[in-house]
């Protein structure tokens, strides 16, 4: 049993899809999760200035005293998770890896696409990832630079005529490849499954990289007997930009209500 | 006679369509250009985030011996133009002013439209600026979020299907308020002026804030006797992310090539 918090962090609100899947997977953790939101996105911007920004977030989760620390931004896992886990003496758990292995689990035909942000699939982490683990996958990239300013807009449901045509566009291409699963490579990404599902078909089986790492923490913190054990744990949110505004927009990838429970912090400082 | 260089920041690209003004009509200046890329877009964040973002802009345009300060950009210039002059001793020039004084000037029927950042449209600055410099003029704004996203994505041309539903669906109910003039009151938007152009029509009038700012500029230098006189000024790019990645994408918005001409800089020292 360990008692302490889970950190998680992400550029901006994408991560909470994540917190959404851990707080439903292990109920009982204490959760401290800060989002970058003034200095999001960071799928746009050089490997230099993602691994800058990721260390300082780093820091700054790591001001409490943590069992683990969950990053829950694709971009980040992408570019820099070998590094944080170098420089960091608990376990620090990415999205590339989970996803990977549960999308060579799924797939039948062997065909696999990734929709990221520009910076993960410049990386190639996916691609090193899938040799590594399942090198009989062929992996299909693209990189889907509008899914998140769109998505932190709200505008990711279907009806939308935007985020409609953007997701025809960014798909006509993997689904002309004939993949039989998709890695939705972002933690903003979840709020488009619909939109998504609608343009692959049912056909296409859809991983959730967010749902990934919360599975891929608990059976970590499984292992090495680190569970929590209360009634119910806690969660906090810190954010960079203004509170009321992470709030705002919070409850839609949360589904929860979450006002009056987020602090700002300036992230310079760390 | 003041050979002094000019200082021009933005939170990105976009305020290089002031500097092509600059360039075009006071070509002996020598300039010296920030853009922010690493923090790019400012649009969305809160106005103490804006605020602390161009202080340190400032500071480090500052440590050149500079005549004048451009703000090419419309969230900070709308959000926080008077503490960046109060707490400098040049010259700083924002767009605000500048483009409502040409707006009073075109406008025969008084109703004016406003494009802008959300943040922009939110600090009320225009309203204020027609209050005082063109009070029968009635203003009517709207905020258009992703249009800084999708031109930062080349996305900025008539035909492309993704900007024009997105211009459709912005600017619908401004054209239904039967306005003559529209503001594009953000140095991204001149690249958009087709595709706004074609929504509104010919009867409506584009006011560029870049190109305003710039006639302003000239005008205060005019007045105090400090032009340069040389036979070509030169023009050096900054930025906060990635020079090839920063030189990429100026070319798009400067109209001419500035490979090898950007320096990286970390503006979290400044």
């Amino acid at each position: 049993m360990n008692q302490q918090p889970i950190g998680v962090f992400d550029s901006g609100l994408g991560g909470l899809t994540a917190v959404r899947q851990l707080r439903r997977i292990m109920p009982s953790e204490n959760i401290i999760y800060f989002g970058d939101t003034s200095r999001v996105p960071y799928g746009n911007r050089s490997r230099e200035t993602i691994l800058k920004y990721a260390r300082q977030d780093m820091r700054f989760l790591r001001s409490f005293d943590l069992k683990a620390v969950v990053i829950a931004c694709g971009t980040v896992s992408s570019n820099c998770l070998e590094q944080l886990q170098a420089e960091n003496d608990i376990p620090v758990i990415g999205v590339v890896a989970p996803a990977v292995q549960r999308a060579a689990a799924l797939t039948r035909s062997g065909r696999v696409g990734l929709v990221a942000t520009r910076a993960s699939v410049r990386s190639g982490a996916y691609e090193r990832a899938f040799r590594t683990l399942a090198p009989a996958v062929r992996l299909f990239s693209r990189a889907c630079p509008l899914f998140v300013p769109l998505v932190e807009e709200g505008r990711c449901r279907p009806g939308d005529a935007v985020i409609e045509q953007v997701a025809e566009e960014y798909l006509s291409e993997l689904k002309a490849r004939e993949i039989d699963t998709l890695v939705l490579g972002c933690t903003h990404y979840p709020l488009l499954a619909e939109v998504i599902g609608q343009v692959m078909g049912p056909e296409v089986a859809l991983v959730d990289v967010g749902a990934e790492s919360a599975r891929a923490a608990r059976t970590l913190l499984t292992e090495r007997d680190a569970l929590a054990e209360r009634p119910e744990g806690a969660a906090s949110f810190y954010t960079s930009d203004r509170a009321e505004d992470f709030e705002r927009l919070a409850s839609l990838f949360l589904r929860e209500d979450v006002t009056n429970q987020t602090r700002e912090i300036d992230i310079s400082h760390y």
